[in-house]
């Protein structure tokens, strides 16, 4: 079978596509590899989600897939590995398995980047991570260290401080980027001790444990956890036969989001874009999904 | 005073602006003239947007409430008739004050229009209604029209079906243009009669109330109230000064809702666009918001 559209992704683009796609009638087969919700799932606090006052990402997560069952969109746990051509109708391949679809929708954003340290990937789990969400609770107590000065950065800080006994936040400008509200919280706070201009160069660890990392080469800080919030790489290695992404990854859209070629279309984190919020991802997957489910 | 903004309206557009400009540390002011939610608070089930399986208009106006006055975001219950310009600043007239900010962002929304028959603005609330879930009970038991052919006219007379004897759905074309899902659950109920290729020609009254409609200029049907989804018209009166509405009173903006006047950004359904969504509108204000707020 043939189905009208197959959605790639099952954080909120994602899911906001298979909402409307399914509601317009449409044969929607949605994919996902790990879990609903996606990268949501890693954020402690949402508050600029319009709707919710303050909600927690898993719980969001949760009532993101409670709106795709209530609907019945099908879904499948499967990674998708490559994206082919046959004429109209798109091949998209699993780890499992083959569906055809008229229509695609690439929604599979994007994860959070280390810091490119040599012991640093083998380290992960170990000491170092980038989900305070998951793994803060380990390091009750303890003395860690959060890298990065974008409003994820400052709210996961925020997040830990409740846990942790003290936090050095390590930023390698001379002022945060995130929220003044963030800002002004991360400030007021006396477990906090925030280093501009620092970078972490070296990891050392004790037991294939960190142990400590050393900043601008030269102050070593003795800390059990480094968090890592400096930002996002896209993964799009299935879309590349397909030729729709830029260097880096990153997926090329026009208004309606679809890509060059017809009948592929990417929303949320995923795409070239200025604004990568959740609620911006909803829309752009409500828009992508009313598009190609008009053209039936 | 300067403000950094003043966002005019406090539908979910405005709303989501105010919770991203107020989160940046701007000096932020929220006008509207009736009740926040706007016309979310007409709608009966909301099941398209992510994150809510379903919930009512006032509902979700009532969180969105909730969400600005947990930011502690200033708003004043006044309505805006006009806009100027002094330099860089925006002068913000409305019935009771005058205010000035650096950035505005009209968020007014738009309203839904009737069919513009000779008695038919004489009879609202008399027989004639754009809002179901605020007039729907009056009719209990009763026979009633509903006039449309799009998701609202069908979603509110699925609703209205539970509460009256009888509807007759009224649409001019041979098809509907709502979502496969709402034409396949109205179709389904006994109590709904579709007159498709039927337009209502006559409104005929009986001591100040509705007491029938004539279908065509030639068929006659007793009904105790006409409900209207027809479409709605934008009103931007007070932004006239400003040169940024078109012909129909729909504002023009750039891909950060920005109008031709800088500073002056306009989101939600008063925009011209193609997709007017609850998580469209919601996206646009957050967008314009974080724009202005990152020009300080």
């Amino acid at each position: 079978m043939t189905y009208d559209s197959i959605i790639i992704g099952m954080g909120i683009a994602g899911i906001s596509a298979a909402v409307y796609a399914k509601r317009s009638g449409s044969n929607v087969l949605l994919l996902e590899k790990m879990r609903p919700g996606g990268i949501i799932n890693t954020i402690d606090k949402i508050e600029n989600y319009p709707g919710f006052k303050s909600i927690t990402g898993p719980d969001l997560a949760f009532q993101l897939f409670d709106q795709v069952n209530a609907l019945q969109v099908p879904y499948k746990m499967e990674e998708v590995i490559n994206i082919s051509l046959e004429n109209d109708v798109k091949i998209v391949k699993t780890t499992c398995s083959e569906y055809r679809a008229l229509n695609v929708l690439i929604a599979t954003g994007r994860s959070p980047i280390l810091l490119g340290l040599p012991n640093e990937e083998k380290l992960i789990g170990k000491g170092i991570s980038t989900c305070a969400l998951c793994d803060g609770y380990l390091y009750k107590g303890k003395e860690i260290a959060v890298v990065g000065g974008g409003n994820s950065a400052l709210q996961e800080a925020l997040y830990l401080s409740n846990i942790v006994n003290k936090i050095y936040l390590i930023h390698r400008r001379d002022q945060f980027r995130g929220d003044e509200e963030l800002v002004s919280r991360v400030k007021e706070k006396e477990n906090i001790e925030i280093l501009y201009n620092s970078q972490v160069t070296e990891l050392k660890e004790n037991n294939d444990e960190l142990k400590s990392i050393v900043i601008n080469n030269e102050k070593e800080l003795p800390v059990s956890a480094m968090f890592v919030y400096i930002g996002y790489a896209p993964k799009t290695e299935f879309a590349k036969e397909l030729g729709i992404t830029n260097p880096v990854g990153y997926i090329e859209v026009d208004e309606n989001f679809e890509t060059k070629v017809p009948g592929i279309y990417a929303a949320g984190d995923i795409i070239i874009k200025k604004v990568y919020q959740i609620v911006t991802a909803a829309s752009e997957g409500a828009t992508a999904a009313i598009r190609f489910s008009r053209k039936k």
